[in-house]
């Protein structure tokens, strides 16, 4: 049993009030408030050995336990307001905990998010944050409402955090080495929080990619009505200096379904092509199409050939 | 180093914006909202073997997890709405999952509160909710209001849970001895929604008794201004049914410093004594005089003697 099928089974609930305008399911909740704006709800848990390595810096797990809820934020076409951690803690190591709010104040404050409260608890050690934003009402960005023909887009480059990962697991880097782009992918991903609120009027659907792009578009598809994806391998955005450490074909694999990017991956009527454009580089940031949606279940990667790639594993899925 | 200690020194910071109206340091964070209501956000982890034993029945901790959370909100005077479950799970076990949710579900229909979100992980077992509440913007109740002279309330009675922790710890009865009503008090505590809810116009101040009341008054009397309490070891409400377990000075020491039992504790000006009363009676629930508020720094307890009680360990805290 996955992560989602758990939830479906023993969590998911049809009977929602009205004032859940989006429940469990998506990016984040939806909820509404009378005051003109939806108050968006996101949470993320991370543990060690499963989410993140032994001896990662503290300051890097501040700043992505943080970064990952903004991303899902920024999926929802919101903007994050405040946020409150919980944290699990073996041992109470001053230095450890200073670097931890270091990494997580900056991220904080770059974003203008609160840290309203929390909780600290001894045990092994794992953290949890939890963080609340605003969007204007009904604008809230969904996983189901993308259409057929609607264009496929992801922001920036993919792949980056996966080779950061088999890098690091294949002892070819440690974890300190700072200069290593794909390293740096891995622990300190940038949330799209711009990009997010700027596709409220234009993106059908959104969602941001952690578990790979496969796995996450296919949320697109399942949610939208039991759409399907067609994507050109051609043009999944990769950026150079891969070639050192791997073949294409790998960081391709890795693009895929390595996840941890956490870039957007949203559809757009095709007719506002030119907006997208336009946003890319108001925003300075690649906004790359890679696809379109279409009424085949599924998604379906297609290479410059023309011939379905073989997909083994979609993505990154915690299996028990 | 103490846990609030630790808040303070890596966590705390001044410079909240004005729309938050609590931020660290109390039951929950209070954040303007321009509706007419302020929005309540209270979080709380459970981790195996520190808040919670081996074989514990997992509806009892779906209950708790909940509790405790909604507990806080009851101490902020806010009606609770939503809330969001991150589960670090061993394995999938399907009856445990369903008990779990059993419990929960419980407790969160009862007070129409919904599941909007969370996250499942893989990892040592422990459970976090977060939740969100509402209060008319203004009147959430704080730890930071009491003043000198105000009179000290307790809700129902103290003491309860500590002596079926105690009662576990000595093997002196099992885990699914479900008839005994301090292992419910300890397992199963109910949230005083009701209760906060109607304190607004009433309390100065207020707090959820889940550290110890002596330790959870203190919190009042530091924030407030580093004011102190007098509170009468015999106006402590304990229900009998104890004698059979432990002696009067036993049970005294729990419920003075024991903690978990969820009651909550809270300061009235001395002139609103009948409007006390007469909320007892329309809630059914024990509203007991317990001492007030004083200018000398501390929470002192004072027997029928008029001797000053030594307090040892005031109350639970975890330590590093």
């Amino acid at each position: 049993m996955n992560e989602f099928q758990l939830i479906d089974r023993f969590f998911a609930r049809e009977d929602n009030p009205d004032s859940v305008k989006v429940g469990i399911g998506d990016d984040g909740a939806v909820l509404a408030t009378n005051n003109g704006r939806d108050l968006v709800v996101v949470t993320d848990t991370m543990v060690e050995g499963v989410h993140f390595v032994c001896g990662q810096p503290a300051s890097a797990l501040g700043h992505k336990i943080l970064s990952v809820n903004l991303s899902d934020v920024a999926a929802m076409g919101a903007e994050p307001d405040w946020v409150t951690l919980n944290l699990v803690l073996p041992e109470v190591n001053s230095n450890w905990l200073e670097e931890f709010a270091q990494g997580f104040f900056e991220l904080a404050d770059r974003y203008s998010v609160v840290l309203v409260g929390g909780d600290t608890t001894h045990g092994p050690l794992s953290v949890t944050a939890t963080v609340g934003g605003w969007v204007p009402h009904g604008e809230a960005l969904c996983r189901s409402k993308a259409k057929v023909g609607d264009h496929l887009y992801v922001s920036g480059a993919l792949g980056h955090a996966a080779l950061g990962l088999s890098l690091l697991s294949e002892k070819r880097i440690s974890i300190n080495d700072q200069h290593n782009c794909f390293l740096r992918r891995l622990l300190w991903p940038e949330p799209r929080i711009s990009l997010g609120s700027l596709l409220r009027p234009l993106a059908s659907a959104a969602i941001d990619i952690s578990d790979g792009l496969i796995a996450d578009l296919e949320h697109i598809t399942l949610a939208s009505g039991d759409l399907g994806a067609l994507i050109h391998e051609s043009m999944i955005p990769i950026e150079p200096g891969f070639e050192e450490f791997c073949s294409h074909s790998a960081i391709l694999t890795m693009a895929l379904t390595g996840g941890d990017d956490y870039e957007l991956c949203f559809s757009v009527d095709s007719k506002q092509t030119g907006a997208v454009v336009r946003l890319s580089r108001h925003l300075n940031l690649p906004l790359t199409l890679i696809g379109h949606v279409d009424s085949r279940p599924g998604v379906r990667v297609i290479d410059a050939q023309g011939k379905y790639r073989q997909i083994n594993s979609p993505g990154y899925l915690h299996h028990w």
